[in-house]
């Protein structure tokens, strides 16, 4: 990376502001609450896919002693989860762990004790096991309005699909699938909530948007917003799986109420893996077609996703799939129709990258092996197609600054792309992914606001208040870089506050990679606001107009004027302590002015070097070359654990990550038997940072939140194919599925 | 009280805030802060009023499994209190509880345990038992730089007292003497303390004033100020006995520090009594001079404060009375002599009113007497001599508002004085008092700035954030209401965030009482900037100019428009739901123009009546009429409450409180034996609120802080004096005392 001198602040790598309190334990999750008469919840699930709910008789739970409130579906009427799921349903019940009851007692040994008091009669029903089931003519329907189980459909044209297909000179049809994970997060689901007053609800919680929990759980309880306050400490990791309030977020603010205390609710293992809800299974039809000098005209495809028992908010992944198509080329035509399938599953939502990352190991391989259709290397058909700054897609997206060819370029070149390909070894492969990713994204409101408020201290200190949570991503240290680097000062000079809906600025939250776009430039603009108040003083003081100033150092000083200096904690000292006696108070936000979509677009490639094990069809990352255009890195050395992090979670998906299902169960769940890497199997990794600075971003900015992961599983598997002479079309690359088409190709191996 | 309908909030009584909270008791204090791995901290303390330390051998402690930290003087080298105390003193030790040796253990038993183990060789050295003994010649010194024990001394003359005395017609001398007493706020001393890096330490505890107790344990710790988070939950009352930082909270965070835990001190009911440090001794010389027409002319104070082993700010009462000379009555001439006398008793500061509660228990008696003397009526006397608005005193002070007068002329006539003095009763007695109080006083530092930020989120209701502690006195709904009328909504809107050095806007802290003048200024100025920016969206919408709107009532109308309105919560709505999608954030503060002292003082004058018992010398205060101008009453139920927690702890000053002091010893260190009277000794109080609307206070407000305590004891003395026919020179006025009296005057039983 590139030091520069320009910049005192941003672009210098800062270590995490709260490192060390988290590396030596010191920090404080949502289970370290502890509150006077606080009692332990605990939830009785269905234990079958599908079944009526006959009878429910709590009379020996409510008896035993230390049981402080038991609630059922009466308790909780009038209380709904996304589109279609009753908290607490008091009839049909649609997946194995289905929440059908809870209770809270004084210590956790009596909740579980009550929990096997409660007598539930269950009706079984007719289960839809998988998508076929669902949609073969005849099943039974989960819910009335899902018209043949279909939860949602979207289905358009952009463009003259038919047209570009029949103009095509080459038409390729692939079929993909991706199997359900778990997000993995280190911190389980846990909630404590605490009705303070009837109309005064507080709920500490890892949360990356605290604003949607906050609605949520006032629209549940039918109070104002700020009759809900969300406290969240610190996030153990979301990755998409902290979005939305959860049951039991409901469960616990229920059983305070009823018992007048507060309440704690912490998942255990295999509750985590009922609770989680990350990426549901898709299955993926893609059909394109390519001109004779191989640019990719057209794309139609159809993608069905198992969206479980109930619907919440999974329509968004169908809203980023079908503007995948058209983001990373420029085609002439687009056809997509994506379908959400109601089963008897567990209601999974998504995974890091809104599904995107799944998306891709789909449509990646399949464009890869358009390339390979033509004899074009894999590559130089990206560079031909490759969109470029300053493009309008097919949807309307404008990419002000795009870095994706310099991405693909640099990638290649550092990978020596060319002569691993030339020098082709049995059983080792090299791939490439490119992605695309939004920097925030317009659509849940009329706004997509951002707030910043900054105080600043006379001993020259400041502390900068944001709604933004960080969860692991270390969005907060970059706030302070920003927020430093107007200021002039150091991030480590700076506190970053937040965490508490009743004190915290308005954020929308840590989801569609909003945070350093748009909050930064909040915070950007609450430091000006800040400084332009110091300046004042410094300016007077210096005998200068401020805008002959620069904050840089720790030192204010005066544009070709270098004896005139003066320090910044001086200066705001003297600003309280005189006779104006003004304590420096900033404050800004930021909101796109689209209606809809992104200000800016963050972009990327990787290549995957791989070998496979011939006897027990394991894949072996080697490395990753990752080359992402981010606008501008804050914070180079998170950027590059960013990327690090993304693409061991894009490994770990697609070669060992699945929810095995069977009859609606999960067949593995804890992390003994759910698959993941260890940090020793983490590839190494080459990092190329691309600047193309975003006129609209913080600096130049543009997330790297997500960007990464997209690339990572299409890279991954196109160097298996490389690998083993043939795509796997389903994820994750187990060794099993590996061996099978080892045992057809006998060249290879 | 009259009703104000062009007030849509101020003027309108509003329960507190936290009221539901507090009478259910589910506010959290320090008490209730329970963090992962806190230990029990517990002092181990000098049992003699004087000694030298000898050896400290803490080896058996150490050693007792459970132990996590012992600190002695070698831990605590630097940190000082005040400005001659260090916070383990390595060989003299100057009061009898003065802290050795701090522990801190898993639990309290271990910890109680860990103290008997801690050997310590004291040599006892000869005391200093009193004042007189500290000024005896020849009397052991206690600080080398205290000359003649005394440690501080303030001696002036403002005007001509010799010409003015000779020119006087009558002249009177008076002596008398104010005990020691304790604070009695509900809550005791506590604080836990958390060093979670080496340059981070947390510190939870009650406070009147968190910028202090930063900067103080700041200093103490060599840490800039932000260095230093102070957390304060809620505060069980202060009266100014939480203004500075105790030795626990430096012994807490040394134990955090030696021990890498949090820890926790609590104080048990005796220790209680030796950290309270309110006010000590006085002794008071009183000589002054009045015309033939009853017109006060000069005043000659001489005082001594017995201010302990150590001193800390006790100054601040020197400059306090010295200031009350010329406070009440436009003298000609003053003479001030103050001193500040070191003695081995507990180094107490002051109490509730800064020692002018107790100053004008012998000021108000003296001016009296003089009044009797010359034949006159206490109550004409003052209406002769007392201040009025727009006077200037000798010492530059400037009344911008004055309802003295007003509340002379209006309590005298509710009391029925006149008739009441008429128709006299043996053994019953009426007597009046009269008194001023600074709303704020500048002196501290160059400024004495209060901040305030509001954010109001789209559902219309409000956070608003200040760094004034809410210590009883009911400031936080103040701040809401005030914010409230300026916006045009209820109280209840708005929620106060405060109790956060981190996260607070600077104030100075909650004593002088400058809350509601200083910090009510800032909350005006920070929701006038909201309201700017929510009149935009308003005024655009409802087609007119900003500055043709009213806000009022929830509801945003147009002045002369009746058909054009808009509620605030839609206005605040469209606000953020908009191309512009603004957060409304509001900043502001207030600092006093000063380059010292005050901009705003309340008045006030209570009458008291109290009957005797002849054979127990008892005194029942039978009824207190109280007037006093606060400028504008913002919440006038809480303005009563106000005085009347003012007139019982007055009384209660008056008639029971004392610190029982032989040989440096408390002899009362409970609640039981340290007497207070009972809530059903409360006598009938009228209320006579006058509002003399200050020019400078936020809607006219001056404070009503520590204003009605100072008009109590006198009142009451008074009454006393003129129910037993001589005054009770000596405070408290104890049975005892009476009854030495009455056995004297036979005439009046």
């Amino acid at each position: 990376m590139p030091r520069r001198p320009d910049f005192s602040a941003v672009g210098h790598s800062q270590p995490r502001l709260d490192g060390t309190d988290k590396v030596t334990g010191r920090s404080l999750f949502t289970d370290d609450v502890v509150l006077p008469g606080m009692l332990c919840g605990r939830v009785l699930r269905c234990p079958l896919p599908r079944a009526r709910l006959l009878n429910i008789d709590t009379s020996r739970a409510e008896a035993l002693p230390g049981v402080k409130a038991v609630v059922t579906a009466q308790d909780a009427a009038g209380i709904w989860l996304g589109i279609n799921q009753p908290l607490l349903s008091p009839e049909i019940l649609n997946h194995v762990g289905q929440e059908v009851a809870a209770v809270a007692a004084t210590d956790e040994d009596t909740a579980r004790e009550a929990l096997k008091l409660i007598r539930v009669d269950y009706e079984p029903l007719p289960e839809l096991k998988d998508m076929k089931a669902a949609l073969a003519p005849g099943a039974p329907l989960l819910h009335a309005k899902a018209k043949g189980n279909i939860a949602w459909e979207q289905a358009d044209d952009h463009g003259d699909p038919d047209a570009a297909f029949a103009a095509a000179h080459h038409v390729r049809t692939d079929h993909y699938v991706t199997n359900p994970t778990h997000n993995c997060y280190a911190e389980f689901h846990v909630a404590v909530a605490d009705f303070t007053r009837s109309d005064k609800l507080t709920v500490w919680t890892p949360t990356q948007s605290a604003l949607l929990f906050q609605k949520s759980l006032a629209a549940g309880f039918k109070l104002p917003d700020s009759g809900v306050r969300i406290m969240c400490l610190n996030s153990g990791g979301g990755f998409t799986g902290r979005t939305a309030t959860r049951p039991h977020h409901f469960l616990a603010a229920l059983l305070s109420r009823k018992s007048g205390r507060p309440v704690k609710i912490r998942a255990t293992g295999d509750e985590e893996f009922i609770m989680c809800r990350a990426g549901g299974r898709v299955e993926y039809r893609f059909r394109s077609g390519v001109d004779r000098d191989g640019r990719l005209k057209v794309v139609d495809a159809d993608l069905l996703f198992d969206t479980g028992g109930y619907v919440e908010s999974q329509m968004i992944v169908i809203l980023l799939t079908s503007s995948y198509l058209d983001a990373l080329y420029p085609v002439e035509a687009t056809r997509y129709r994506g379908r959400l399938v109601h089963t008897n599953n567990l209601p999974y939502y998504f995974h890091h990258g809104g599904g995107l990352a799944q998306f891709q190991f789909a449509f990646g391989q399949h464009v890869n092996s358009l390339a390979l259709d033509l004899g074009m290397d894999p590559v130089d058909f990206h560079l031909l197609n490759a969109v470029e700054k300053g493009h309008t897609t097919l949807r309307g997206t404008h990419y002000a600054s795009c870095g994706l060819k310099e991405c693909i370029r640099k990638t290649a070149r550092q990978a020596g792309w060319k002569q691993k390909r030339r020098r082709k070894e049995p059983l080792k492969g090299i791939g490439i992914g490119i992605g695309a990713m939004a920097s925030g994204a317009k659509g849940l409101f009329k706004h997509d606001t951002s707030a910043a408020f900054i105080k600043v201290g006379d001993d020259g200190k400041a502390t900068l208040f944001v709604g933004l949570p960080d969860m692991g991503q270390s969005s907060h240290t970059a706030m302070a870089i920003i927020a430093a680097e107007v200021l002039g000062i150091a991030p480590t000079d700076i506190t970053v506050a937040s965490g508490d809906t009743d004190l915290d600025p308005l954020d929308v939250g840590a989801f569609t990679q909003r945070g350093t776009f748009n909050t930064g430039n909040a915070v950007k603009n609450a430091s000006l606001d800040a400084r332009k108040q110091i300046a004042k003083t410094a300016a007077a003081e210096l005998g200068v107009r401020p805008s002959q100033l620069k904050f840089s150092h720790g030192q204010i000083t005066v544009k070709n004027q270098p004896d005139k200096v003066m320090p910044f904690a001086k200066a705001v000292f003297n600003t309280l302590h005189s006779q104006e006696g003004r304590f420096v108070m900033g404050r800004g936000f930021y909101n796109s002015p689209l209606e809809s979509g992104s200000m800016a677009y963050s972009f990327g490639a990787q290549i995957a070097e791989v070998s496979v094990d011939p006897d027990t069809g394991v894949v072996t990352v080697e490395k990753v070359t990752a080359a992402h255009d981010v606008g501008r890195a804050i914070n180079p050395r998170i950027v590059e654990g960013q990327i690090d992090g993304q693409i061991f979670s894009g490994m770990s998906q697609a070669l060992f990550e699945e929810c095995v299902m069977d009859d609606g169960q999960v067949l593995n769940p804890s992390r003994l038997d759910y698959k993941m890497p260890r940090a020793w199997e983490m590839p190494e990794v080459e990092h190329i940072i691309v600047e193309s600075v975003d006129p609209h971003g913080p600096f130049g900015a543009k997330e790297v939140g997500e960007g990464p992961i997209v690339c990572t599983m299409q890279a991954i598997a196109n160097a298996v194919a490389d690998a083993i002479g043939e795509p796997v079309t389903e994820m994750p690359i187990a060794p099993w599925r590996v061996l099978k088409i080892l045992g057809r190709r006998k060249d290879v191996a």
